[in-house]
Protein backbone atom coordinates (compact mmCIF):
# COMPACT_ATOMS: atom_id res chain seq x y z
CA UNK A 1 0.00 0.00 0.00
CA UNK A 2 1.65 3.44 -0.96
CA UNK A 3 1.51 5.93 1.54
CA UNK A 4 2.32 9.60 1.27
CA UNK A 5 2.47 11.56 4.67
CA UNK A 6 2.12 15.37 5.06
CA UNK A 7 3.67 16.62 7.96
CA UNK A 8 3.37 20.52 8.62
CA UNK A 9 3.93 23.18 11.40
CA UNK A 10 0.55 24.06 13.29
CA UNK A 11 -0.45 27.76 12.72
CA UNK A 12 0.79 30.24 14.97
CA UNK A 13 4.22 28.09 15.41
CA UNK A 14 6.96 30.22 13.57
CA UNK A 15 8.50 28.67 10.60
CA UNK A 16 12.18 30.04 10.20
CA UNK A 17 12.76 28.16 7.06
CA UNK A 18 9.91 29.70 5.50
CA UNK A 19 10.49 33.14 6.43
CA UNK A 20 13.93 32.55 4.79
CA UNK A 21 12.78 30.96 1.49
CA UNK A 22 10.16 33.68 1.31
CA UNK A 23 13.15 36.07 1.73
CA UNK A 24 14.91 34.48 -0.62
CA UNK A 25 11.95 34.49 -3.56
CA UNK A 26 11.92 38.63 -2.56
CA UNK A 27 15.19 38.73 -3.31
CA UNK A 28 15.09 36.59 -6.71
CA UNK A 29 12.07 39.40 -7.73
CA UNK A 30 9.22 37.78 -7.13
CA UNK A 31 6.65 39.65 -4.57
CA UNK A 32 3.44 39.13 -3.59
CA UNK A 33 4.15 35.50 -1.74
CA UNK A 34 2.29 35.02 2.11
CA UNK A 35 1.87 32.65 4.13
CA UNK A 36 4.95 29.88 3.04
CA UNK A 37 5.57 27.75 5.34
CA UNK A 38 8.21 24.27 4.64
CA UNK A 39 6.90 21.00 5.79
CA UNK A 40 7.92 17.18 5.86
CA UNK A 41 6.79 14.88 2.77
CA UNK A 42 7.11 11.36 3.62
CA UNK A 43 6.30 8.44 1.22
CA UNK A 44 6.90 4.69 1.62
CA UNK A 45 4.68 1.44 1.11
CA UNK A 46 3.38 -1.03 3.73
CA UNK A 47 2.58 -4.49 3.38
CA UNK A 48 -0.74 -4.12 5.44
CA UNK A 49 -3.46 -5.75 4.74
CA UNK A 50 -6.10 -3.14 4.85
CA UNK A 51 -6.19 0.88 4.59
CA UNK A 52 -7.73 0.66 8.33
CA UNK A 53 -4.70 -1.24 9.31
CA UNK A 54 -2.28 0.90 7.87
CA UNK A 55 -3.82 3.92 8.85
CA UNK A 56 -3.92 2.69 12.12
CA UNK A 57 0.13 2.15 11.93
CA UNK A 58 0.63 5.38 10.30
CA UNK A 59 -1.08 7.25 13.33
CA UNK A 60 0.71 5.43 15.92
CA UNK A 61 3.61 6.05 13.76
CA UNK A 62 3.49 9.75 13.32
CA UNK A 63 2.76 10.39 17.17
CA UNK A 64 5.40 8.53 18.23
CA UNK A 65 8.22 9.06 15.60
CA UNK A 66 7.31 10.98 12.72
CA UNK A 67 6.41 14.26 13.40
CA UNK A 68 6.16 16.28 17.17
CA UNK A 69 2.65 16.69 18.21
CA UNK A 70 3.15 19.48 20.51
CA UNK A 71 3.74 21.82 16.99
CA UNK A 72 3.42 19.63 13.67
CA UNK A 73 -0.06 18.15 11.98
CA UNK A 74 -0.11 15.63 9.57
CA UNK A 75 -2.40 14.15 7.43
CA UNK A 76 -1.90 11.27 5.09
CA UNK A 77 -2.98 9.36 2.02
CA UNK A 78 -3.36 5.87 1.42
CA UNK A 79 -3.40 4.64 -1.80
CA UNK A 80 -3.53 1.37 -3.40
CA UNK A 81 -0.18 -0.27 -5.19
CA UNK A 82 0.31 0.51 -8.52
CA UNK A 83 1.78 -2.59 -9.17
CA UNK B 1 -3.52 31.66 -4.98
CA UNK B 2 -3.03 28.88 -2.37
CA UNK B 3 -0.13 26.53 -3.99
CA UNK B 4 1.18 23.22 -2.82
CA UNK B 5 5.35 22.27 -3.79
CA UNK B 6 6.34 18.87 -3.42
CA UNK B 7 9.77 18.40 -3.75
CA UNK B 8 10.98 14.89 -3.98
CA UNK B 9 14.48 12.94 -4.14
CA UNK B 10 14.78 11.08 -7.71
CA UNK B 11 14.53 7.47 -8.44
CA UNK B 12 18.37 6.29 -8.06
CA UNK B 13 19.58 9.01 -5.39
CA UNK B 14 20.08 7.51 -1.95
CA UNK B 15 17.78 8.55 0.58
CA UNK B 16 19.74 8.77 3.98
CA UNK B 17 16.89 10.26 5.46
CA UNK B 18 14.65 7.95 4.80
CA UNK B 19 16.93 4.84 5.86
CA UNK B 20 17.12 6.27 8.87
CA UNK B 21 13.53 6.55 9.34
CA UNK B 22 12.97 2.81 7.98
CA UNK B 23 15.32 1.71 10.71
CA UNK B 24 13.94 3.78 13.21
CA UNK B 25 10.33 2.46 12.60
CA UNK B 26 11.45 -0.95 12.70
CA UNK B 27 12.88 -0.56 16.00
CA UNK B 28 9.84 0.32 16.86
CA UNK B 29 8.29 -3.04 15.88
CA UNK B 30 6.86 -2.05 12.48
CA UNK B 31 7.58 -4.18 9.83
CA UNK B 32 6.89 -4.39 5.89
CA UNK B 33 8.33 -0.89 4.85
CA UNK B 34 9.43 -0.71 1.60
CA UNK B 35 10.62 2.41 -0.32
CA UNK B 36 10.32 5.46 2.38
CA UNK B 37 11.41 8.53 1.16
CA UNK B 38 11.64 12.24 3.03
CA UNK B 39 10.48 15.24 0.61
CA UNK B 40 9.76 18.71 1.55
CA UNK B 41 6.37 20.11 1.39
CA UNK B 42 5.76 23.74 0.88
CA UNK B 43 3.25 25.84 0.59
CA UNK B 44 2.63 29.16 0.07
CA UNK B 45 0.28 32.12 -1.56
CA UNK B 46 0.77 33.70 -4.48
CA UNK B 47 -1.16 36.41 -5.62
CA UNK B 48 -1.05 35.97 -9.27
CA UNK B 49 -3.75 36.80 -11.72
CA UNK B 50 -4.15 33.62 -13.79
CA UNK B 51 -3.02 29.58 -12.79
CA UNK B 52 -1.03 30.18 -15.79
CA UNK B 53 1.30 32.44 -14.48
CA UNK B 54 1.23 30.82 -11.03
CA UNK B 55 2.40 27.73 -12.35
CA UNK B 56 4.97 29.63 -14.73
CA UNK B 57 6.73 31.29 -11.42
CA UNK B 58 6.57 27.97 -9.51
CA UNK B 59 8.56 26.35 -11.80
CA UNK B 60 10.91 29.09 -12.19
CA UNK B 61 10.73 29.41 -8.14
CA UNK B 62 11.44 25.70 -8.31
CA UNK B 63 14.11 25.34 -10.47
CA UNK B 64 16.28 28.40 -9.22
CA UNK B 65 15.74 28.10 -5.60
CA UNK B 66 12.95 25.63 -3.99
CA UNK B 67 14.52 22.10 -5.96
CA UNK B 68 17.94 20.93 -6.98
CA UNK B 69 16.91 20.30 -10.07
CA UNK B 70 19.83 17.60 -10.34
CA UNK B 71 18.37 15.11 -7.71
CA UNK B 72 15.32 16.39 -7.33
CA UNK B 73 11.87 16.09 -8.84
CA UNK B 74 8.81 18.78 -8.14
CA UNK B 75 5.73 19.04 -8.83
CA UNK B 76 2.95 21.24 -7.50
CA UNK B 77 -0.74 21.88 -7.16
CA UNK B 78 -2.90 25.39 -7.68
CA UNK B 79 -5.98 25.86 -5.43
CA UNK B 80 -7.95 28.84 -5.26
CA UNK B 81 -7.68 30.65 -2.02
CA UNK B 82 -10.84 29.82 0.41
CA UNK B 83 -11.36 33.15 1.24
Amino acid sequence: MQVKIFITLKNGVVDPQGITIKGALESLGYQGIANIRLGKYIQMELNSKSREEAGKDIEEMCDKLLANPVIENYRYEIEKDSG
